[in-house]
């Protein structure tokens, strides 16, 4: 049997999404050992180290990648494992909590457009705009009316990054209520995780259809050649973090980048 | 003979604009002298001062001015009268020049939706993101494609701005190319203003009949029920600063603000 390519998990504009018919533990582009994924991980980090100078010298692509999952979905996960080692200078995280009194007095692309990628930047956004659809939907913070039209101002602000330049990929990490389940338990369970358990997640946990439903919809509207969403199946961390590190290689690959030309005549000099 | 209103100079969504046929000498909307004209910008002005403390005790709607003239065109002395004795808290100007080397590394919206206003708050864009599809377009800075997409970005853009509670008023300061000379010859003569002449407003001056199709373009392609353009005849600056007085009442006026509730009881309590 022949492994899928990690296309099989992106959103086609237009497809109907259900998200209980994408299984999180599916592992159909990768059929080797846990032992064997790990290591296809380590190789691709090592390509990725590689992509991410060249992008960073060569000074003409910006690169956004948004990160969206339920608590306990791995998104610090992903970015810790993926990023491993890949320089800082030229990489970076932007994490959005709960609003500020500022970020509430504006629009709610404000805060968010104020920290996309410059040229020669890999920007990795943990959670996102896409709160403003989703728990923002699910805990009613407008009306309805307000957030559905916001998946056309999203779509318009991601057709502005990527006309000016900017490669999107949007990733949910996509788990069961059971792994989750686990994964909450363990947190209280292990003295140094304990800090991440936060009460809210429990009742969060609770609207867990409302959420998949929340995501259902978001991605499927906001799922477009130039920004296009991938479904991660995620209960196995080692399987998410490759297909994670293959989509962002292959889409880096893809920029067919060059090293800027240096002066002429270089070669002949002699440092004395 | 009755005066017009100030939806005189408003552009229509779809209208066809053909700069040659404004006027910039115009003053159909108010048939009263020089000094009346004064008289009832003064008024206007301290209207302008009740409604932007309304608006800031308020905290619920942002307004966004913008101002776009040719060199000379007044663009300063307007913030200057229009908003003279206006609460600076409250009230912010954003000049836009060329962009630093960080703005241009973002998306050329980048460096304008961060100067957006927030809830309760006035902001003046002294020139704006339209530097970006008039004088990038007439000195042939990014390819036609570029320019010509960027008025569907800005479309969406201040449609983003709108749907989130921001009233957005664009102003075109109109003056005949003759007005200019005057003025930039003026400037050349008075040793206190000498400092805002420079050598490259001539050159800019060359090209008067390229900026004004631009310009034409620009205001037709994106003059909106949600914000419109107004075209200001401008040679007289007296008169220029009645009708942006007025057009910025008026829009203050529709949006019915109240002082927010004091606290009940309140009217009982002797301070001792």
């Amino acid at each position: 049997m022949v492994d899928k390519t990690v296309d099989h998990y992106r959103v086609e504009p237009g497809m109907a999404v259900d998200l209980s018919r994408w299984d999180p533990d599916d592992r159909s582009v990768f059929s080797g050992s846990k032992a064997e994924g790990k290591a296809r991980t380590k190789a691709l980090n090592r390509r990725l180290e590689a992509l991410q100078e060249l992008l960073y010298a060569e000074g003409k692509h910006k690169v956004l990648i948004v990160l969206q999952a339920m608590d306990t979905g791995g998104k610090d996960g992903t970015i810790r494992h993926v990023f491993d080692g890949v320089n800082p200078q030229g990489v970076r995280v932007a994490a959005f909590k709960v609003p500020t009194p500022e970020e509430l007095r504006h629009d709610y692309l404000w805060r968010v457009h104020k920290h996309t990628p410059g040229s020669g930047e890999i920007v990795i956004f943990n959670r996102s705009h896409y709160e403003d659809v989703l728990v923002v939907r699910v805990h009613n913070l407008v009306p309805p009316e307000v957030w559905q039209r916001r998946y056309e101002h999203i779509r318009q602000f991601e057709k502005l990054l990527a006309d000016e330049g900017t490669t999107i990929l949007k990733f949910f990490l996509h788990i069961s209520p059971e792994e989750q389940k686990e994964r909450l338990q363990a947190r209280l369970d292990t003295p140094h995780k304990r800090w991440k358990f936060n009460k809210g997640d429990l009742a969060e946990r609770k609207r867990w259809d409302e959420y998949m439903q929340a995501y259902a919809d978001a991605i499927r509207e906001t799922s477009i050649s130039y920004a296009p969403w991938y479904i991660v199946p995620a209960n196995r961390k080692w399987y998410r973090n490759l297909v994670v590190s293959q989509v962002i290689v292959d889409a880096l690959e893809a920029l067919d980048m060059r090293y800027p030309e240096a002066e002429p005549g270089l070669e002949s000099i002699t440092i004395e």
